[in-house]
């Protein structure tokens, strides 16, 4: 248990040395370093900005929650606490990125000055530090709280299954509640600075003056390059961030309710996500060493494709003997039976759906492919086509994912039931550290290219800074595969962890309010999508006559005798980019608590937290479908642009930058680039938030239901006269309003003839009923006679007396199934 | 009973003598009827080249439906039969909107040079021969058959809930599949035909050749002007006789279930909705006499206005008395009990929900009101920002739509439980015919104008046409509000229908496989319409080329001196369109197939129907929100562009037509144009063929479920000890794989003490016994003794001997539950 924080340490000192050696490689001259300085501020004023609205939400929320928390039995007040901690941790991620994104930019420009191998090194070096950094902390505070947790809320000697480690595991939901509402502002937030600054810079800049991109007479060309690190570093690695927490904590809240024979305690399912991630953690490090080229003519994309390859084939590799070592050899949940080799199989589903979808991205967004060459060819029927021709190609482009996605579900699924469905969004997030490192590389090759452009470097430098920022345009879109992959993924892992904490035990959508929340659910997308399009073409457009009026009333800026006043640029972009997040961040937060708690026992024969579960169901499809189908159509258009600066045949001729064509690709990238960088990747939050947000309330609004041991026909047993001479398991006890899982030490099982009889007695451990129920007494006795209950024989109810210690005889009823294992599940209830 | 089918009759009498008077009217000089003539040439073409493709597909359907009806129970090969009924009956009716839609284009073109009373009154009288075509032939349709089939399933004397009644019902599910596939191919073809002569006029007409708009010397002008026939009046017309239909189905399937104490024999329930179909043909046929206008200053929009709202509240208001006098005082369904007054209330809301939806599309797509005019802002900083303004308002625009709509499915549901929702849907759909008089007005109106400038007429007539024409514009947006809210209400009424002939009593979205689907489902309408509006990508070029060509080729056309090829661009539109609906076409058609039955008996926990219910959902979800975002998205740029003929003030300076804002507001057209007119309007017919060929499937993949009674919550009932003295109800009987509803004569009922154990006598009835399952004597008698299996004590099991007859004792189990009403629903399990 203590190894994963560790691991968490040893991925943060690897980081430590890599800023370290950022920071000494050179900065390049005063020109330059005054350029970086202007970025690097502008970044940090945009940082503050965010933290201080940030501030005023976490404390709030964390007095509400800390409330909450006194409210019912499985949680603590401590809750609020965790989710400070995630707040600050995801916080600080982004800072430590931001930080080292905004030294490695202009010595990654420095380092193209000498040759392409050291500008890769430099600006990969900036991103591992960042993937170190967001997978360190992740790890080092989930593994460190959850230890601190586990100490306090646990008695020694109860059963993991028990209501401790409920509790615990509870109050961790709040470390990722935390570390994902970092998240919605920073991407959100972050997506709409960096296109707001991008397309307010090219409106004025390039089309009404005529200068070209990065130019440093633009004003806004400083708010485009710290979008670029707003946006895309911090906003990525707080996304990230919070897919691998609320992961980890999803497979953990699952792994909590299996009774594990292991040798660590029972708590193996509960390690085993965190084990995964410290481990992948240690493989990213190894692998960004291989990511390297020996000369100029190297392929940048084919050296951190090997980095990539290798840390996920060695996180498989590993997980096999760990899978096994760790976990017993057969485990259940909710009645669905599976083995270690099977949950191993589900980790293996998760790698190759992540590794497939970011394929099946990089197809539809690459230059040179059938999408985008199809674009290109609609261009020149001008800007209409080139539109319908990016829309229908972003929509076709959903149809490989979500049917691998549904194949992952349905085998991971099929391998080992929900808690399979989680550790396959655990496994695939193993390599978050290797994922981010690449997607970080992106803007800092972007932001260098842009340095050496207005430090008016040679041309030479700037080939070499092109050929990063070209490939990490390509790893950009398949991190946003990723980042989509996960995010599905994730909410589903979350969303099995809800419905068990709310006590349902299915969310039927042939129930009215169900599928109505549904439609509510689906419709959430498309006004969280429409708002943030708007936002970035309104702030745009501030920034649009903040340029002009520059241009108006400073003199000389266009002969370069007057500085622009960049910071104003900076400051329009930070001010809309905090106002526009709040209603779009609002949806998120709010829409799933009105829910909750509007619908709660509105509907006799529909419980709030099934409707609730309609919601997400409708938020998390409408909303991959949205994500995946915005990324694409931007990606495909901004490449689709791009293509034209090499030049392109369309019916025989070529076409270069200036045609027709082009101005009709530029419209196509400029309706994209919203699409791309702030709906798009904004869709990721929306669904884990909502998620995690119904996680959190599900306790508030969970349904008594005496009959949570979720039959499943999935347990096929053949019993005939069945009896069980020394039964050994786990029973759930009912008494008094309080639930607790108590070891059964003995148990006689009788099903007699016709499967219809059965007849049970039972000795459940008195420690066990002592620190549960505070019941003293030697004797925990219950002798019960009844039948099967249902047509297929696999549950059960006996009555009889239970004779509990000091209290004496009660009457109780014990409902139960048998699991395929032969063992039992069943609930008891003391009268 | 005979009622129906005879209004339908008055329906069609009613048309055929308004469509004579149309016959009579004055249809213009020669060059006007010459042009006439090629556009009733050019559009019979069309239908032609699509009947021939739907025969062939008619032929293979029936012969599969023939031998899928050998193989189970419920069904029979008539349904083949009904099939090819409804197939024709759509075409046909298409025919006859066609046909008239093409006579009285030119009369009001004529009629338009006197007055705007005469024209309006002409256009109108069209669109009201299509409207009472379409619903006379559904009524009429509908009703028939079901005499029919009454006739030769249903065995005197068996109860309405019996198996006789659902194979009639099942069979005439056969009737709406053969109408909502005509209605795909219309629907889509149409659409794409429509759209691909309007772009592709439009680009080398308008913009090439510098020509205006319906210009008689552009080739694809006269293809055009059959495409608004083709997409606005077929097209629009097959979809609302599918939903008609459909809607009227499912009500009837949900009807069949319900055990109903009333003076119709028990069918009541079933006979219910095509009453009210019926009640509204005649109500909208008094409507119509209300649209009229004095004088040339009147306002047209206020006339219809007038008419539609009549028509609806005469139709609630004499639902009224119509319901409480046909239904009895309570009624139950699956164990959702509701009273007559309740069903009222549900058909209430049917029609808010339609009038609602009408009126939120009509202000985001209305000139002068808030969304379009953002747009037009929007456009003055180019083409890219229209865009992106179109697509977030459209997006936007899905919000208060799904609201009503879930709110709609919601009360419909408290109200009346799922017979609620089917029967709000049907009361919504009742005004039909109205509401097609007014749809297909605007088209002929469209068509007017055309024939009007190519004949060179005055202005003054132009103006009014052009004066109809904004109105149908509105009405045209409005009435695709109408079409998608009933597409959405019919395919949850016939999801509810589905459910319960599938046997599965819920859809689980929590099982893995069914999460999957809803994924798969939900991605379903983002490739059809990828597919939709490529299609007319493909086609418009292949318009252009052709129209290039015969510029080029054909010397003279530009000086009027030789006549354009008009029937070669009719025949590239056709071929493309027949070509291009095949691809979408199938996959609405084959995707609930592959579910069903690529999945049966493959996940054990899981049946393939529940994954196809999964599947359901998520199309009907996508697809609702799809349809809404692009046909408002689709409207508002259209009205955006139109508003720049009178001009528009953006910051501070008027902007008219040929600005460069303009110019933009003609991209967003451009994209809009298949978005509002392919694609969206597919979406309805989409999730409405998808939902009707799951329920044609149902009986195939349904699971052997012995407890389809389904246990519902809202039964509440404070049972203390309960006797029954001389309970009188319908019974479930299963024996030797037959199943049947059937009578129990006297019935004695006793509940004792605690509510736990449960004796039952009954007298079931011999004739029934005698004429389901072939068992001849005269006494079954059923004696035994149980106890309630569920904590709430609304379930009981008894077991004991039945005397069956002639077969004599015979040791059976009988499950049942106590209704609100106290009434008995019940299973009987023959060993």
């Amino acid at each position: 248990m203590y190894l994963v924080p560790a691991l968490g340490v040893v991925g943060l000192v690897v980081m430590l040395i890599k800023s370290a050696w950022v920071s000494k490689q050179d900065g390049g001259d005063s020109k330059m370093a005054e350029l970086a300085g202007y970025i690097a501020d502008g970044a940090m004023s945009f940082l503050k900005a965010e933290w201080k609205v940030m501030s005023y939400f976490v404390v709030i929320a964390a007095i509400l929650l800390a409330y909450s928390g006194t409210l019912i039995d499985h949680s603590s007040p401590l809750i609020a606490v965790a989710f400070v901690i995630g707040a600050v941790f995801s916080a600080f991620a982004g800072f430590i990125g931001m930080r080292v994104a905004t030294k490695s930019n202009v010595r990654t420009t420095q380092a193209a000055r000498t040759s392409l191998v050291q500008a890769l090194k430099v600006s990969f070096t900036g991103g591992s530090v960042m993937g170190l950094g967001v997978a360190g902390l992740a790890v080092l505070g989930l593994g460190g709280l959850f230890i601190i947790l586990f100490n306090i809320f646990v008695p020694e000697g109860q059963a993991i299954t028990g209501t401790g480690m409920k509790t615990a595991i509870e109050v961790l939901a709040g470390f990722s509640l935390g570390a994902e509402s970092i998240a919605l502002f920073a991407r959100v937030g972050g997506g709409i600075y960096t296109k707001a600054a991008d397309v307010g810079a090219d409106l004025v800049g390039k089309v009404e003056a005529g200068i070209p991109e990065d130019d440093i007479r633009n004003p806004a060309t400083i708010a485009d390059n710290v979008g670029d690190n707003v946006g895309d570093v911090a906003g990525m690695g707080a996304d990230l961030f919070g897919s691998y927490v609320a992961t980890i904590l999803a497979t953990m809240v699952l792994g909590q309710e299996i009774s594990s024979a292991d040798d660590f305690g029972g708590m193996a399912p509960i390690l085993l996500p965190m084990v995964i991630a410290g481990m992948g953690l240690i493989f990213s490090i190894f692998a960004m060493f291989l990511v390297r080229i020996s000369n100029e003519n190297s392929s940048v994309q084919k050296a951190l494709n090997i980095g990539n390859w290798s840390s996920i084939i060695m996180v498989v590799i590993a997980s096999l003997p760990l899978t096994l070592w760790m976990l017993p050899e057969t485990l259940s949940l909710r009645g669905y039976a599976f083995t270690n080799m099977d949950v191993f199989y589900a980790i293996l589903v998760g790698s190759i759906v992540g590794a497939l979808m970011s394929w099946v991205t990089e197809f539809y967004t690459s230059m040179g492919k059938r999408p985008v060459n199809s674009i290109i060819q609609q261009s020149s029927t001008g800007h209409a086509t080139n539109i319908i021709g990016g829309l229908a190609m972003g929509m076709q482009s959903t149809v490989i994912p979500i049917l691998i996605l549904a194949a992952g579900i349905i085998f991971s699924y099929a391998f080992a039931g929900l808690y399979g469905v989680a550790i396959a969004a655990a496994g695939m997030m193993a390599t978050t550290a290797m994922q981010l490192a690449i997607d970080a590389f992106g803007p800092i090759a972007d932001n260098a290219g842009g340095i050496a452009e207005m430090s008016g470097l040679p041309d030479e430098v700037r080939g070499r800074t092109d050929n990063l920022d070209a490939v990490g345009n390509t790893t950009a879109a398949t991190g946003k595969g990723f980042a989509i992959a996960s995010a599905a993924l994730t909410a589903l892992a979350l969303f099995a962890a809800f419905v068990g904490i709310a006590g349902i035990d299915s969310i039927d959508i042939y129930k009215a309010p169900v599928l109505a929340m549904l439609f509510v659910g689906g419709m959430i997308p498309y006004i969280f999508s429409s708002l943030a399009i708007s936002a970035v073409g309104r702030a745009a457009m501030a920034m649009v006559h903040e340029v002009r009026r520059q241009f108006k009333e400073i003199p000389g800026i266009m002969e370069y005798k007057a500085k622009p006043e960049y910071e104003k640029c900076v400051e329009i972009s930070t001010k809309a980019s905090i106002r526009e997040m709040m209603l779009p961040g609002a949806i998120a937060l709010v829409t799933p608590l009105l829910v909750g708690f509007g619908f709660k026992d509105v509907f006799p024969e529909t419980s709030s937290a099934e409707m609730l579960g309609g919601l997400l169901a409708g938020v998390t499809v409408s909303g991959v479908l949205m994500g995946i189908f915005q990324n694409n159509a931007g990606g495909a258009w901004d490449n689709a642009k791009k293509s034209f600066e090499q030049g392109v045949l369309i019916d025989g001729v070529m076409q270069y930058k200036g045609s027709e064509a082009h101005k009709a690709s530029v419209t196509g990238d400029t309706v994209g680039d919203p699409f791309k960088d702030t709906s798009g990747p904004s869709m990721n939050i929306l669904i884990k938030l909502t998620s995690i947000v119904a996680l959190i309330i599900a306790p508030h609004i969970a349904v008594d239901n005496p009959h949570s041991y979720k039959e499943d026909a999935a347990v096929e047993i053949e019993l005939s006269d069945l009896t069980f001479e020394s039964g050994h398991f786990d029973i759930n006890v009912h008494f008094e309003g309080q639930d607790g899982i108590v070891l059964v030490d003995h148990a006689m099982v009788d099903l007699a003839t016709e499967r219809r009889m059965a007849h049970v007695m039972m000795d459940v451990n008195h420690d066990a009923m002592r620190s549960i129920f505070g019941i003293e007494g030697g004797e925990f006795q219950f002798d019960g006679h009844g039948e099967t209950m249902d047509e297929s024989h696999t549950r059960f109810r006996v009555v009889g007396p239970f004779r509990m210690g000091e209290r004496g005889d009660v009457e109780c009823e014990f409902v139960f199934g048998i699991n395929a294992d032969n063992s039992i599940s069943g609930d008891l209830y003391v009268r």
